[in-house]
């Protein structure tokens, strides 16, 4: 039996704590697909079409990751693409209870997707899309945060703030 | 001494884990007031009035339960109905630090009142309103979820998503 | 109805936290049963009989307030009492989730029997039997944190360490 | 490529919410191992034998799931059975933070295996062995808890309590 | 070697627990400066300059602490102005996880600026900013919660409701 | 005015997340006094002088820092040193509730001793001795994880476990 998981999520932008979990998630599943929600009422950072741009460059040495985008309910889309998982980061700082009320909301839902949590590297658990969004806005580095790509990204969209290390 | 105790809340949908609050208060207190909150500056799915008529609907045949509108502070609406109690559930995923948050604001502004809380049903510990809510407008069905009469008014919202079940 | 409630606990010290409750208890209920646990497993600081005296002396004044022991199961004690309310205290800083998995335990147990919460003081955020027991045992004042009769006992238990304030 | 799967504990006793685990974990992996840790540290309340044959005689129809004893570090046991991956249930109420310590600490010993959290069903979120003890120790029921065959166990080593439900 | 905290913060509007943090961070360090975030995003209650204007009237008998804005990254700040530790305050009731990412995130950034937490006193473990804001827009009497200053101007702001205590 | 810290604990046996703290605390306070708790109750790894030896040894390079041992309660401790601070360290994952009780209970029996809490490095977020201890105990490496010397020690006493790496 194949097994097919989707690790669904927003990737705006895409972090390494993201990378983190979708090599753990690509080597415990015989297919992963990185699922880009569409979402169409919040304002993004970047358009969906270049995080998916941006997800298929760096994920491509993987050969059994996918990237896609969906929208509409998440367990609709799983059962579309034949999925019969959903994986999921968590951080040691994590909103934990958000992420078990999700699961078990699809779960009751459908019986037949199981919800799988991985955990992320200690290195990343303070990392969040959100937050290397405020750092990149305010000027702050935030290389070894995010991939090399959403670096030039970012300094492309915030502009360059040549932070030099102070001299003392 | 007649105790009277309110239960405050949106309802904005009401949903079988707030009906299972509603019949656990209505059986410690004398009088249970499920009180819809008309909170100005939010934008509601359904209007208070909506929400009001769907409370009486449903509570009907409770007869210790009231269903009323306030605004305003909390506690001067729990003191001009004569309450001596505010009832508040907690789910076993629950925001329990802001309802302490709250219930010890309340405690401040006057001791003569005392926050109860109840816990809800371990079936209802991943619901919300909030929840419901998107579950619905992504076409989700709710059945189990909230009571009939407001899955009919879900439906009449978002349209009807006729969700077949997988036919394999 | 008159209802009856049940106050259940080691009491090994009795601390103004409890007191703080047993009072927020007694308004809500008609009568309130305060249960001294008899475990005999544990080695308990003081006695169960001397427990009960302690309870009895600083709760007289209390009229709707009864001291009692038991032993066995809690919902067997409340039923043969004629209880139908299980209080139990949360602090701010609080095991949350051990109480909530015993109130959920005691409902599959049965569902006659409801588990109320009350919310102490915020000047009892931080304590407990064990920390009081603790302080008393290296030489510190307890004073403020357990009834008069307490510090009593624990200082005959101890011995008196007479702590002078520094006198700079 | 084959993934075994490890899913350690005292199982002492078995009960629903493991069996809830075990069902998931068989499902997402070609092959899982119910492994019994032998602490011989703590004063079990079965025998390491009479949980093997427990768990052998409840798991018997589950073709992918073998029972087996382990002791020393879980690490090297994964390793000797072929093993990448343990298998850990989470509950909405659940001691989180400790399972997440325990997996830190395995990934630093070790890379090659991950550890995968399955949510536990909501209707098991308070159960834990623990507790299914000190409650049948007390002479309430089980049932619903525990599988037929450890409620028997329980009821043999504890004495039959038999609990009337209550006449009026 | 003289050493230099910063507290920053919104301070809108300022509140006891703030206070309360400020007389603690000021014996802690040879110098504190109080640093209000100018976030244009966001819709304050009162302006940067009324913010500042507060904060210098009430702290203007602490001889080391000094009352500064800033915008940008938070560690650029803290360097610019010779700094080298971030005091921030844990509520017993507070966003724990959220605190701990941002100085995770910090030190990411820069490891020579350490982070430093303070516990607020236990009557503050419910205050915040945000909910002070909503008891004044209710009506609601703050006395107690903010310094007489900020009492004035909540009540300029949101008009007086001379909320009389009930009289029975 | 000279600051003069505490940062009190069993160190059985010393970690490196321990030394994590000892070194960020040594920065912010004139002088670290690092305090050995002699528990006469608990039984331990490494007796008292031990680990006073070894904290001497590890510590040997930091000028402003000091070891010591003590019992009684830690603020008269503190206070005999002539200290004003307690620094405390703080884990991602970590008993957060247990801390911030003893910080309150030391705050209530004198308000002349601070409690700071310094954040360790999220590559320590799993690490404590128990922990530590245990995987020493079942022949599991703990480099990285402790100091050379701790390394030594733990080997002496709990035998070579020579765990190969596997070999493929």
């Amino acid at each position: 039996m194949k097994r097919v998981a989707v690790y669904p999520g927003s990737f705006d932008p895409l972090t390494n704590g993201h990378l983190d979990i979708i090599g753990r998630g690509a080597l415990l599943f015989d297919e992963l697909v990185v699922a880009v929600l569409q979402n169409t009422s919040k304002e993004p950072l970047f358009t969906v079409d270049q995080r998916l741009r941006t997800l298929r460059h760096v994920l491509r040495p993987m050969r059994n990751v996918h990237v896609d985008r969906f929208e509409g309910l998440l367990i609709d889309y799983v059962r579309r693409v034949g999925g019969s998982v959903i994986v999921r980061g968590l951080r040691a700082i994590s909103d934990f209870e958000y992420e078990f009320q999700m699961a078990l909301m699809n779960r009751h839902l459908t019986a037949e997707i199981e919800t799988v949590f991985l955990m992320a590297g200690e290195d990343y658990s303070y990392l969040s899309s959100r937050l290397v969004k405020e750092v990149a806005q305010l000027g702050g580095s935030v290389r070894g945060l995010v991939p090399p790509q959403v670096e030039k990204l970012l300094a492309a969209r915030f502009g360059r703030h040549p932070r030099r290390k102070s001299r003392k």
